[in-house]
């Protein structure tokens, strides 16, 4: 797993934000050359993939910044310094949807932009829903509509691009093979 | 596609890299609040799933540095200035494989990180894989080693983390359905 490793020998922090931060490294490269890699770190993030008693998949649509338009994408929230990630599914879950699950269940990590950022997703399913009488809101900048459809209603909105991100288009396939 | 629309009140680069720039932006929220948003700007990317005559699929291992190891991970490149994708497709398949193809379907685009960066990954299947006699090579900061593994293989490789990224696991996902 070391296979060509770039060893860093400095570091230059450009950026420090509330979500990301930004750094250069300076790399040998396994030639012996040397090159730069410019770098985000980011505390990755929990998806869940909510599945109803009816078999319909709950999902959220918000506005994203970098693409200036709203997506429809499952629940999904960064996870807070030294939390488990079952414990941010539990938390996302109930505070995107209003939803409770004593079933969850891993079903895949992945790094979503391995070329720049160290972002990892942690992804489960949550099944045996319930509604949580008073849930915990959302964070104050958070605006989302929730919406429950079909698995065939999530392909056509893949078709549509009003589904458009690595972890809900997973997410949609991975439900295509297991029902 | 504008539900929850954002508006920008003013914008502020931090960062002009080779690969990525940073940039905080000042925003209206929907209630009426300001927040800031901070946007990872990539030129995106195209990954292509090359098909064996015989229902392999070829991969390549690499060393991420912001993973700080090597994954195994379809083919892919950024795109250039101007470069329609499908021809980042061709050339990236050459630049990383060896490999031609006359056979290539577009699959899927997704956003990898909608949160903080725009990136956009658009996906092409190559089959009819042909050597290519003096390929071009790669650039001159990446290093690949070459794999040609059935689905079954790829598949303990998702198992082993081998395989980590969104791509790449949807990719071996989409094969699965088709194959």
């Amino acid at each position: 797993m070391k296979k060509f490793e770039e060893k860093t020998t400095s570091s230059k922090k450009i950026f420090e934000g509330r979500v990301i931060s930004v750094k250069v490294d300076e790399v040998i490269l396994p030639n012996g050359n040397t090159s730069t890699r410019e770098l985000v770190t980011h505390p990755g993030a929990v998806a869940i993939i909510p599945i109803t008693n009816e078999g319909k998949i709950v999902l959220v649509e918000q506005y994203r910044k970098p693409l200036e338009r709203s997506i429809i994408e499952i629940p999904a929230g960064k996870l807070e310094k030294g939390e488990k990630p079952e414990y941010t599914a539990i938390r996302e879950l109930e505070e995107e949807t209003g939803y409770g699950s004593k079933n969850f269940t891993f079903v895949q990590s992945f790094a979503t932009s391995p070329g720049f950022a160290d972002e990892v997703i942690h992804i489960y399913v949550a099944r045996d829903l319930y509604r949580i009488e008073n849930p915990a809101g959302l964070d104050e900048d958070e605006f989302v509509e929730l919406l429950e459809v079909t698995l065939e209603e999530a392909e056509q909105m893949i078709r549509e691009e009003r589904i458009y991100d690595a972890k809900t288009v997973f997410a949609i396939m991975w439900m295509k093979n297991i029902l």
